[in-house]
């Protein structure tokens, strides 16, 4: 087993200056870094589209655009796209966004988030970076994202060709259906798997859901199980991103998270 | 619209005595009532059982069965029964339990889930109690219960009579899944709906998640949609329970923890 498929994202590390990020992925000999908008943003587009480049560091996705409920959600996703094209990600990660305020209408909101994909096509396409749809686990529906299972991912993306539009698969979110595999089979053919992310599920769940990820190996996910069935539907040899959001990981410092998250790749994922 | 098919779940007033609970119900022209197995054997099964009657409340479910990842889940399951025909319960709700310690298998527990049922299903006939599988929210899947869709809980259940296995359709458990709305109309033409719950879904989310559900109408589910297509699939006329685990509502005195609820209920439900 190598790091040849590994990506870090570094959400992984939140505190850690992008700049160490990149120096210590170099220095691990990782080949891929999976980035975010803010921390791009707050360290300089074309300075991060420069640092990546000149460390030699792939860049395996932009995390993220999506949030189609707000209504700004047309030109932030633009810029979005044009940020993933600066940097030269060829996947824009979405995440779709919850039901309105206030609003119970969940099917409404699936519905925009379609149509609103829709009108982002051209741009992406003219832009050369693939919108990639991330289900996420039902538990986000009501606040971060009303796509929830990879099928209702893929049947938003199917009127679009699948260089513009894939899906993301991250094991948090699908591992605990029963139909990820046979949807993963289907992501595959229709050749819209623009993104493989893995991390672990770990109970209890902490306050607010959102930090309660754990390193490779830490949790209930058959992960290298999951890693196989997308290489069976076609995936081989493509990047590998490790992305974890939970407080106790961030607490400790970026040399030390990456090396863990290396450690738990190679041992449950690769 | 009335109480006439309205059950007090004694769950959403977890620390309101059963004795109150049942002359709180009474004085409040509520007809039905949910009951917990920890609670009723506190006060005792057949003075439980003779409280009830002579009340002249109906028991709509006992709460619960299941966790069949557990070593004792044979005998359990059985009192469990024996304790549902003791109260004149119909319908005894199976929490189906999560994976094992350390396990990553799901497969194994969701076939071991299978197993398990068909196993208890000659002593459920012969008691003529109902066991109902509750599929619960993804979110539960490692801890709770590896039945996470209203599909898998009729999947499990389609080897046995209606008569010995149906479902429980939770509205907080199956609100996000897109597929619930069909699953219905099959529960219905399967004749498998034994127990049809309201709860509400609030975020953010508690730390353990599971004491985060909303009286009626204080979240993002569209409750009444949920009854009406229960009721559409053939539930129509029989019980609705109100089911909340909530700290803050348990907080309050069982007669306002009831009066909010019913007005919920009909404001949301009915």
């Amino acid at each position: 087993m190598s790091l040849a498929r590994f990506s870090f994202n570094q959400a992984t590390a939140k505190y850690w200056p992008l700049p160490e990020v990149v120096t210590g992925c170099v220095q691990a000999g990782v080949p891929g870094i999976g980035l975010w908008r803010e921390p791009v943003a707050e360290y300089g587009l074309d300075k991060a589209a420069a640092l990546v480049r000149e460390a030699g560091l792939a860049v395996t996705s932009l995390c993220r655009g999506g949030f189609f409920n707000e209504p700004s959600w047309y030109p932030e996703n633009r810029r979005a796209i044009d940020e993933a094209a600066a940097l030269g990600a060829p996947v824009l990660v979405l995440v779709c966004g919850g039901l309105g305020e206030g609003s119970r209408d969940v099917d409404g909101a699936r519905t925009h988030v379609g149509e609103a994909i829709g009108e982002l096509v051209p741009h992406a396409l003219s832009a050369g970076v693939q919108l990639a749809i991330e289900p996420l686990h039902p538990m986000f529906c009501s606040d971060r994202s009303v796509v929830s299972t990879l099928g209702q991912a893929l049947d938003l993306a199917a009127p679009y060709p699948a260089n513009a539009v894939g899906v993301v698969i991250d094991t948090y979110h699908v591992w605990w259906d029963d139909q990820a595999w046979a949807q993963i089979a289907r992501a595959g053919a229709e050749d819209r798997i623009a993104c493989f992310q893995a991390a672990d599920w770990i109970t209890p769940l902490p306050e607010g859901v959102l930090l309660g990820r754990g390193l490779p190996g830490t949790g209930s996910v058959e992960l290298r199980r999951f890693r196989e069935a997308v290489d069976a539907a076609g995936y081989a040899g493509r990047p590998v991103e490790v992305e974890v959001f939970n407080a106790d990981v961030w607490a400790r410092p970026g040399a030390d998270i990456l090396a863990d998250t290396i450690e738990g790749y190679l041992a449950h994922v690769a």
